[in-house]
């Protein structure tokens, strides 16, 4: 079990990007972490922090790596008077750390339907693919579950997500499996166990309203008594699945939930318009989608709304006073062909924050990596249609959506999704030389090169990890200190 | 050198899936495939024509293939008569055999800038990132051309295309030197050596209209001089880079040339809206952008037009008229906002010829795998924007454009593009099963699936490769029958 392992004090030395504001992008040179037995960082070293006492550049090679990391440990007992055991890790020129990534929405249990359904619309598509799969994760069905949830965790771990938001199904006793497999990888995650207590598609697949309060309860408790000490690894999430499955008395007993426990919510919103039709007819006394989840207490600073794709002017206004955050998920809303949320004027105009989701299965891929890109895609498509380059995220906004942007989206923005003294340190090292892309002598950054210089070459080297990298550039993986991945 | 290699006589035993016809899939179960010494594919014997002598369910694992091997062999001899020197390949369950990709649209010379450039219209595209690297490639610059050529040569054929129409540079003795690296690696490819005689912004790199048509001439008589005997795996075609940087004169002479040595030409069209209105002003007494190539005899049935987004109506009819092939590019048109081009409707309602290209490095992906899924996302963003299934583009529609379809643009058609009896052995094997794709047990083909259910998994197994596949599970490539790849 990944979770239990101790933490020894180490210090981490190479280059750190990350992503502090919205459009920001922060890159630290030859910087010097230590991060502590607790997993968070205890201070940060800047190159010309520590670099005074000497000029590297008169060592070479082998030599010039010796003295660098002798000036290093010595400025650590220096300043930090530690003289306990610790590790030293240096992270080789043209490989970077960058802060896991955080997925905002998935579906752990769907994991075996990627790739497929192309062409189907979204409610079709849950009677189809969707429900009979969730319908056989239960504890006569152990293997199958064990599978598909292992397979899941690894995957995404090793594609970098350090951290995600999940729906399982709504059986609670498999979804404690997912919770206790999360630990045993070391990945941090929140279960969403499923709640819906009508479904008239597919009647099989629905709960009664009081076992859903009952079973996130429990699952509280459950965990609360796995996690490592001072360590909230895993966590249950209030999942009403959406509206149109929900009644109004599970819905209020599920905002009454979260305010009791002090628990986040996730659910989905405004993906498809026949979605938003029929939750007009279900709920004719709320004057939209996102007023239905208002009017039963489920729109607080901790909630999740995934794709959110039609949102209204009012709606808007509404998300951004009750300071949710938006799942955007561009892989699954192409696929499905659901539409094009318009995330630039989410972020600049509307100041909502927006984070990034596979939405595995509607998406069919697992990496966060690509969600950037395809959220970068997508929005030139909708920049096309309006005509306005505006419309266009940069690079930095996809950045920031895949860390920070989730961070705030799952309520840890002061824990985790930069580099930051106290934060706690989940990240991946990324090594562009190996896999898949290939690299040419002049686009390296090397000692000879002024930090203009470096700086340009490694945005230029972030645009190729985003469109052209993959899991392959992600050698190794941390998360809260621990190293849950090596390639 | 690949391309010299002898060829035995093969057998190869396996799923052959390919696309015959548009819109039509074609999966043929332990199919049997003879292909001779000069890489052609000698016979064709689908599984009921060879079983009907053994019961190969009464035999299990290892015993079972030798059993069925036993059986292919006598069946080959039996039928054939021959006696001489054959090797036997068994292309295991779960694998199968796909035709090589063909890329009708790639600048070898502009590998290095794949994913740089986000954001920048195609003109000062052109001029920022193009043209100052096309033009350093010079014979006295030899380390950093081989480099550049080499690369993307292993890339594409690692990500199993085996035929590719390049854009080279305007440099002639470079462009042999590509096509010798071609000839060494095995790929088959058309050499285009750029022709443009002006260049207002970037005067350095162009060339004089003379030694445009003589170079062509020279690079024609030098691969006729290397190519292995009734191969012509490597062949020059005539490269206009696009109407704004060519004179009438300079047009009208590759238009003269094509037709006096036969050869292929390929140039851009349409892909953005300023690049149009430059072709109006610069030609005024041309009715339209095809109607400037037309005028100067360019539209053939052997001509490729790339990216061909913001076509009019007179010109798909004359297009379509005069047999032309489009090669649709919809990474490099969503990556630089050139539009997306409406490639359902000229299919199926202009009955164009429509082939797919990477452009690299317009393109961020050199895997005409990933082409294949992004040019069905686009048509999905074309959809969502008119309101019209009828724009979304098939599963099939993407596979026959990637193979078949790019047969056709480069006039291979009866060559190429398909497993028929007469055509070149140039293919993929496909293995699911490694690389980063998760398939869980109930997916995969097995012994005791009736046909319709083996048909129904291959189809999802085949939108399972496309979404979430990629290079990895490319095994090996063949061309013209000689293995080029393995891995």
């Amino acid at each position: 079990m990944k979770a239990v392992e101790t933490i020894p004090y180490t210090l981490y030395k190479g280059t750190f990007i990350d992503t502090p504001e919205l459009g920001e992008l922060r890159i630290r040179f030859n910087c010097l972490v230590g991060v502590n037995q607790q997993g968070v960082i205890d201070f940060i070293k800047e190159q010309d922090q520590i670099t005074a006492k000497y000029d590297w550049k008169q060592y070479t090679g082998r030599y010039k790596h010796e003295k660098e990391r002798e000036a290093d440990i010595q400025m650590f007992l220096d300043n930090h008077g530690r003289e306990n055991y610790f590790n030293y890790i240096k992270i080789e020129d043209n490989k970077f750390i960058f802060p896991g990534f955080i997925d905002t929405h998935i579906h752990s249990s769907q994991y075996p339907n990627v790739g497929i359904g192309l062409n189907i619309q979204l409610l079709d598509w849950l009677k189809i693919y969707t429900f009979p799969l969730e319908n056989s994760f239960k504890m006569d069905n152990l293997q199958l579950v064990n599978d598909i949830y292992t397979k899941i965790i690894k995957k995404t771990l090793g594609c970098g997500t350090t951290c995600a938001s999940y729906f399982t199904t709504i059986d609670n006793e498999t979804s404690k499996i997912f919770g206790d497999l999360l630990l045993s990888f070391g990945q941090r995650g929140f279960v969403g166990k499923v709640c819906m207590n009508h479904n008239d598609d597919y009647p099989e697949y629905q709960q009664e309203e009081k076992h859903c309060v009952e079973d996130i309860k429990h699952l509280k408790q459950y965990f609360d008594s796995k996690n490592p000490d001072n360590e909230d690894l895993v966590k249950p999430i209030i999942t009403p699945r959406f509206a149109p499955v929900c009644s109004r008395s599970l819905l209020t007993k599920l905002g009454k939930l979260s305010q009791d426990e002090k628990l986040p919510i996730q659910t989905h919103i405004s993906e498809n318009k026949g979605e938003i039709d029929l939750v007009k007819k279900l709920f004719p006394e709320c004057s939209n989608y996102a007023n239905v989840y208002d009017n039963h207490n489920l729109l607080q600073e901790s909630t999740i709304l995934a794709h959110a794709i039609h949102l209204s002017k009012e709606e808007c206004k509404l998300i951004k006073e009750k300071n949710c955050s938006i799942s955007h998920c561009p892989t699954s809303n192409t696929f499905i062909a659901s539409g094009e949320a318009p995330v630039k004027k989410y972020l600049y105009h509307d100041k909502i924050n927006v984070s990034l989701g596979t939405d595995i299965s509607g998406g069919w891929d697992p990496s966060i990596l690509s969600i950037i890109r395809q959220s970068i895609l997508v929005s030139h498509h909708l920049s096309m249609k309006s005509g306005n380059n505006f419309d266009k995220l940069s690079l930095n906004d996809g950045l920031f959506m895949s860390t920070q942007g989730g961070a705030i989206a799952v309520g840890l923005q002061e824990t985790i999704g930069t580099f930051d003294i106290g934060k706690r340190f989940d990240s991946q090292v990324i090594d562009l030389q190996t896999g898949n892309l290939d690299l040419f002598h002049w686009q390296l950054v090397n000692d000879d090169d002024n930090n203009d210089d470096k700086k340009l070459k490694m945005l230029n080297l972030l645009n190729k990890w985003v469109f052209c990298g993959d899991d392959r550039n992600c050698s190794s993986v941390f998360v809260n200190g621990r190293k849950v991945v090596s390639k």
